[in-house]
This record gives C-alpha cells, structure tokens and sequence, in this order.
C-alpha cells in the first residue's frame, strides 16, 4: 500500500440546493413526507418551485457535504460526481473546488441539467428533501478513476447513488478497486425511504464487506431491520457492518465495532435552524477523526461538533472554519 | 389621477449575488476598494470568482432588494429589471415573483448572461460588492411598461442605473410617465463611486425634480458635495432635494424636508454579520411607512428595523416576516 495522495474520496450525486423556510401547511399541501428525500422528475420540480418561497441556493449533495465538511477541517480530499456543463454547473464546479476538494469529473455536455434539491425548512428546523437528479442521472462506471481511488485512504460512499441508474455499478468498481489497493469504503444510508427502496442490497453490502464502515441514523437503522426496537437493531446492525455508525440527533451517536459499542453525547447548541446536512457534517467529522487516529470518542465528538455547526443556520455546507472551530473545543486537528 | 394598482414600482438592474465570507487580505490581494461597488468585465468576474470561497448565492440588485423588502412587509409591488433567459435568469425570476411583486420585463434572448455580483464580506461585517452587469447592460426605455408606472404610487429608481448605457434615458422615461399621472419619483444615489461618475447629473435630475425623494448615505453625501463636512452637505442637500433621507449607519437616519429635519436612531442589533443590502431595505422600511401615511418618524423607524433584520445575516433579503417584526416592534403595517 502506497501514501494516500487523498484522505477521503467522495462519491455522490452532485446536486444543488435550492432552499427556502416555510411552513408545515406547504408540505401537507404538496403530499411530502416531512423529513424525507423524495425523488421528483422535471415536471414536478417546476411545479414544486413554482410555489415556493424566495430561495437561497448553495451546492448540495450529501456525499459532496462530507467531503467539503472534511476539507474545512484540513482534509485532503476528492470528489466525484456528474453535473451537466450549465451555469448552475458552474456554480457547483467552483463551489467544491473553492472548498479544497479535486474534482475533475467530467460534466455532461448533453441530457438534463444540473441536479437540484428543492428543501423546505419547517419552523422546527426540519427539512424536506425534493431531489430532482438532473446530470446527476448519468454517473457512470467511466467516471470513476482508478488511480484517484487507489490513492485515497477511505473511499465514502452515499446510499443515494443507489437512485441514478449507472451509479451503482460505478459505486462497486470503486469499492472493489479501493479494497484493491487496501483502502477503506465507507457509506452512509442516506435516508430510511432510501434503505426501503434498496434493503436487500445494503445489507449484501455491508455482509459482503464491499464496505467497512457503515454511517446510519436510527430512522434508517430502524427501516433496515424493519423493526422499532433500537437495541434490536443495533444489535444486528454489529453483526452485518463491520464498523457501524448510529447518529440519534439530540442523543448523540454510538459506535459500533467488533471490540463494543462506544457512545458519544450531541454537541450542545444554541438554535436549530435547519437540519439540512446534519449526517453529512457528522459523517465528515467522524471520518475526519479516523483519518487523524483519533479514536471512536474523539471521532464521534467531531463529528457531533461538525453537526452542530450545520444545524444552526441555513444550508448543508459549514460557514465557519472546523478546524478552529475542533482547536478551540480542545479536539484533534 | 387613478387609484394605483401598485403602491411601489421599482426599476433597477437584476442582479444575481454570489457572496463568501473572507479576510481583508481578498481585498487587497485583489485591488478592491473596501465597501464600494465596482463594475467589472466578465473575464475579472472569472478571476475574482476563481479565487473566491465556497459560496451562497441568492437575488439581489438594490431596487429589487427594495421592492422585495416593501412586498415582505405587505405593500403592493412591480419591478422592472433585465435578466437573461438562462438558469440564473430563472432563478432570479422565480425569487422576485415568489416574494409577491410583479415583474414582466422580457429576458434577453441572446447577449450576455444574467448579470451576477460577487461578494466580500469581511469579519467587521462590510461588504465590498465586484458587479458584473450582463443581461441587465442591455435595460432600454422600451422595457418600461407606461401603464404600469402610472399605476404605481411611487417609481423608486436606483443611481446605479446610470451605469447601463440605456438604462438612464428608461429612468428618465419612467419618471415622467410617473409625473404625468400624478405619481412620485425616488432615487437611491446607490454608491458614493456611482455619485462621483454621475454626480452632475444626479443633482440635475434632483433640482429639476426629475426627483421627488432622494435617498443617499453619509459617504454618497459627501460624495455628491466633495466635502466631508456633514452639515454644510446636509444643508445644501435639503436645498437641491425635495425631500432628503440620508442614513448614517448606527447614528441612524436624518429626513431633511422643507418643514425640517426629522433625525430617527438606528434599530439595535446583536450581531453585525453583513452590511450587504442595508441600504436597500432601510429605504423598504421608509417607502413602506409613506405608502402608509405613517409620517416621518415612523418611515425612518421601518426603515432602521429592516436594516437591522437584513444586517444580521448573510444576503440582502429578508429572512423573516418583516410585516411581523414591525408589528412585533408596535410600528405600523
């Protein structure tokens, strides 16, 4: 095994988020199930939009969050994902370049643009996922480079790339080559409708160890096991993942290895705002501690730091540095 | 004169921001005058956008912030501005439409791109704007609708108009038009860089009253009359302008009409995070309590509030009920 030239390379769709507050009555109105991620095609998305708020846009997409969220923190690291060559391209392009992430993924020349997410931000801080793909669509097994993964020392993937219909194949060409190369492959499950579309498949993953380490909130702990009982499911949870990660909001995350289970409490904040990002920054700070060796605890503090700083205002993407935000808390940088 | 359909119409360029937080040291690396607007060409647009930070984007342009303003607080509203039909375009679109104002000016079809500013906003909280004008370049008499600007109480007119080469000669078109039906004409000076290029101009369009309302900072102020003596400038304002409000930051603002000077503190705050758009909700705030005969005191109270709201966070829109947080505040609305 050769140095890492990347600590963590990303995969995911490549989206862009258009967000807007209001309030419950838009969601009931739109038959939106709060707190989900819903995919909508062209026609919805415009119908969506039609109706909402003045909007603020900001790159998006979860597996892009993270590894924003770990270059912000002094990571070095890479994305790959597909937008179309449009100026919402563009905006996406800089945004994750500007964050200190490699990306060169080629964009689309043709087909749909650029993806986009239309997320409602309810008075209680939850948000309401509309993700239309978009270029998103078109990942491919052509886009991952072998060098690039090969050269990373955790290959982060979402669940989400279940949902475009190349991606996946894309997805497992990067696991096996990353194993290869004896690297790491972590996913998250992204969202618990996201598990219920594609169960079979993440528990073959996580049974076959194409992946190491697994992120997953209790909603989709819960709809992989198809069961309410927590500890029931974090039991059989320890036996498929290798390494299991649960988030549970205010209660902290607890970290499931071989060796037992670690729990870490929430970071404290003043306001949640939006929740828009959360599992992404979590996940950013978590990784972000293995990639330091800092242990399960310290890692699952930094990532409930992480997340803490994206609950608290609008948007998935971190507006202060944590890496003086970590420094100052006393935690490794 | 006719009942007005609309209690403000406002006519400015159609900017769509792109804004980061960075160090004093963007600046000066980049040869920016802290605090100004400066226009830019598009390949200094690719450059400074090149080197900028991840970054949040949302609509802005100052009379649009102003009308949006004066809608969020629950006046009737139109604007007229040029967009390009592009993705930007669109999005601009949608935001000013989605705040409740009317706006039908045709998007260019062919041309430059919807025009875009870049935004500095430094720790201290200033902001220091890169304008790229682009579609908004190409704003012609032909755009200003002549039954829409009858029907509209009050044209409210930004300085930086003057910068698009036809721009100038729909401004003067809107303001007669207005005239003729009995209607009032207001004028932001915008910027003190915009004043200093026009500033001739400016002062014939107030002497003449081309302009009934003139709204201007204490550094467009000084601008206008090359001193920095406040008061002789103040004097000599009330003199020129029909009606005169100047803002002056924390010490708040002066109303200087033929009756007298009305002088109203700033609205505290918590926490500066970014002067972007300032200006162009105090005057939201100030329209707002003539469109509802609140009287000067109260105007210039709206106008602090709103200030106050726009300056606690990232962008020049309200993120709140401003129609809320005047009542809140026992003003009227």
């Amino acid at each position: 095994m050769t140095d890492a030239k990347y600590d963590v390379l990303g995969i995911g769709n490549a989206i862009f988020d258009v967000l807007v507050q209001t309030d419950e009555g838009f969601l009931a109105r739109h038959g939106m199930t709060k707190g989900g991620m819903a995919l909508i095609d062209e026609a919805r998305a415009a119908a969506i939009y039609k109706e909402m708020g003045p909007a603020t846009e900001m790159s998006g997409g979860s597996g892009a969050n993270t590894i924003v969220g770990l270059a912000n923190f002094g990571a070095r690291t890479a994305f790959i994902g597909k937008v179309k060559n449009d100026q919402i391209g563009s905006l996406y392009t800089h945004d994750i370049r500007a964050a200190g992430a490699a990306f060169e993924t080629r964009a689309a020349e043709g087909g749909p643009a650029t993806g986009c997410c239309y997320i409602l931000v309810t008075p209680d801080g939850e948000r309401t996922m509309n993700t239309y793909l978009g270029a998103a669509q078109d990942l491919n097994p052509a886009d991952i480079d072998d060098a690039q993964i090969a050269a990373s020392r955790i290959v982060y993937l979402e669940g989400y790339l279940w949902d475009p219909k190349n991606a996946k194949e894309a997805f497992v060409k990067a696991a096996h080559i990353a194993h290869s190369a004896g690297r790491q492959v972590a996913l998250t499950l992204s969202d618990s409708f996201c598990v219920d579309r594609y169960r079979d498949e993440f528990l073959d993953l996580m049974r076959k160890r194409t992946v190491d380490l697994v992120f997953a909130n209790e909603t989709e702990l819960h709809s992989l096991y198809q069961t309410s009982d927590f500890e029931g499911a974090l039991k059989q949870f320890r036996t498929d993942a290798k390494l299991g990660v649960v988030t549970r909001s205010e209660k902290g995350c607890v970290v499931a290895g071989n060796d037992g289970i670690t729990a870490v409490p929430a970071f404290p904040i003043e306001r949640l705002v939006d929740t828009t990002g959360a599992g992404d920054l979590f996940a950013a700070g978590f990784l972000f501690g293995l990639v330091r060796n800092a242990g399960y605890e310290a890692a699952g503090r930094l990532g409930a730091l992480a997340a803490a700083e994206v609950i608290q205002h609008i948007g998935a993407r971190p507006q202060v540095s944590l890496k003086e935000l970590a420094g100052q808390n006393g935690l490794p940088v």
